[in-house]
């Protein structure tokens, strides 16, 4: 039997399929220690086979039960399953009432589905790589499908959903923000549109509003992506904007209603992905982001680490006396360990 | 007059009251153009007399017309108000329905408030950080109090208002999820509670919620700070836990009830950190995280630019192949720029 207190024993007992082990890898992750650095090293040469999905949406559009029917159809086609939630709205983060945690059970007991919730209150930046991270490990970890649910409110929650493969961006009639979500940008980030808790009145008039915005200006997933500040990447040329154009399902999905059609619309947005060579093109996008936030980190700590204490603590008061700017003070910081 | 096409000119602008002057800044703060740093850098010794407000609850809460109404009675007492909205759905940053922009008018045209809505959907961590700069160059300007608002569903954006001087969390009954709210840590930041349209069914339930979690175990302003990852800082001893309790304020922000016990309270807490010595406290820990934040940045910025970037391209595309690991990759680059 492995030895579950080392990496590479840890990572043999997560290959045999051990929950536990994986439930234990990831503690290490996310606690950032000892062992923390060599389980990635250890498990990314062994991911990459996964197909991410980001479901986002603001509070109250049923998000969650939407990834619980999804992750059920996707168990019914033989497919494993993982779930990373970072919305504190979610019931798969213990942040719902009763009733969705009732509802979520549908998935527990199931050897082939692992759900892990993320702490969403961390360091500012902290989130996105751990999260990245988690997904990686379950990836590594053989799922086939892994299922990243954020709150589509929060710059950050946004985000780390668009970097998924295909992102689903779930919007509700009658929340009276519909149409705010959809103005904030998160039109952009959309692979497929979930109109969900359609039985209610209004659904008609969410998906046509949906509908006018993609006849408007539609930009695809890319250009969020370049939107940020990202590392140099030798990119292939943009796809046709016409190449894919988000399809809008109308779900229900406390009854299960269009979730069918919906895991359909994932499977046929991973196929365009594959054919059109963009799979690789996300891949490198965030094989490239990944590598700058871990670099920028990295450099930060052993910048810190090469400068006493007491002198930080002596320019952080100067800044915050106003004797100095931060502006000037990072130089000075730089200045040190340079010369 | 002075020359706005310069930093010193715009400074001085500025100083005289130019509220033209005052939005070019900021746009160049925020297009991180050429002038941004000499401005920045000339601006950061003027800042440091604003009281910030924090404002941060989930959608729906009101939370705006709430902002709306605390500037109005900053202005009956001859304050200058500062307003940044870092809300996608706030009507100060273009993304609410039609009755809240015109609410919202009632601040227009008054030469003592100046509101100015951030770009959400920018690059990972950059948001905040603009944030910082322009609510520095309102404090820098003059503004008495400068109000941040930010959706507090986002983890950036929870971080960006409780990087304020006083922090209220507004909550509203019959939204379903003011409970989430509340155990997604949004009590932890909190020195005041709205309750906002608390004429609703509901209101004093929601109220004795928060009263029996802040019996159960309010930590303070303080920790949650100390969560995140700071530079090292001598701080001075904790403050007795019972040096404030958040205070919780029942408001009708629609019809402007509550807003002057909630101002009041506002005032109450300036007063408390002033003489308990946290405000020195919050000013150091707000110049450690800042200064943390812009070092990070630009050690990445130098040490990108020290290497060619068709070899950061090859690394990329290992990482994205998986034949290294963006850990070992970010190393390599760091041995490559200290060698």
């Amino acid at each position: 039997m492995p030895d579950l207190s080392t990496a590479s024993g840890l990572v043999a007992a997560l290959n045999e399929g051990n929950r536990r082990a994986l439930a234990r890898v990831i503690s290490h992750i996310e606690n950032n220690d000892a062992l923390a650095q060599p389980l990635l090293a250890a498990l990314y040469p062994q991911a990459g086979a996964a197909h991410l999905i980001g479901v986002t949406g603001a509070p109250g559009t049923g998000k969650s039960t939407l990834v619980n029917g999804m992750a059920l159809a996707f168990r019914q086609q033989g497919l494993t399953v993982g779930i990373v939630a970072v919305d504190p709205t979610s019931p798969f983060s213990g942040g719902a009432l009763l009733g969705d945690r009732v509802r979520m059970r549908d998935l527990a007991g199931d050897p082939g589905i692992f759900i892990r919730s993320m702490a969403t209150r961390g360091s500012l930046g902290g989130l996105a790589q751990t999260t990245a991270d988690v997904v990686m490990t379950l990836d590594a970890a053989g799922f086939a499908r892994v299922i990243i649910e954020t709150v589509g409110v929060g710059q950050s929650e946004v985000e780390i959903a668009s970097t998924a493969h295909t992102t689903i961006v779930v919007e509700a009639p009658g929340l009276g923000d519909e149409v705010q979500a959809i103005k904030a940008g998160i039109l952009e980030i959309a692979d497929i549109f979930a109109v969900n808790k359609a039985d209610r009145e209004g659904a008609d008039r969410t998906v046509m509003a949906l509908q006018m915005m993609l006849a408007l200006g539609g930009t695809g997933h890319q250009q969020i992506l370049h939107h940020g500040r990202m590392l140099p990447v030798d990119l292939p040329p943009a796809p046709p904007a016409d190449g894919w154009t988000p399809p809008i399902h109308k779900t229900v999905a406390t009854q299960n209603q269009g979730i069918a059609a919906l895991v359909e619309a994932i499977e046929a947005h991973r196929g365009y992905l594959q054919h059109s060579g963009l799979r690789q093109t996300r891949d490198r996008l965030r094989a490239a982001t990944e590598l700058r936030m871990i670099l920028r980190d990295l450099l930060l700590q052993r910048t810190l680490a090469a400068i006493p204490a007491a002198d930080i603590a002596a320019l952080v008061h100067a800044v915050a006396a106003r004797e100095i700017d931060p502006y000037s003070a990072a130089q000075r910081l730089v200045a040190r360990t340079t010369s």
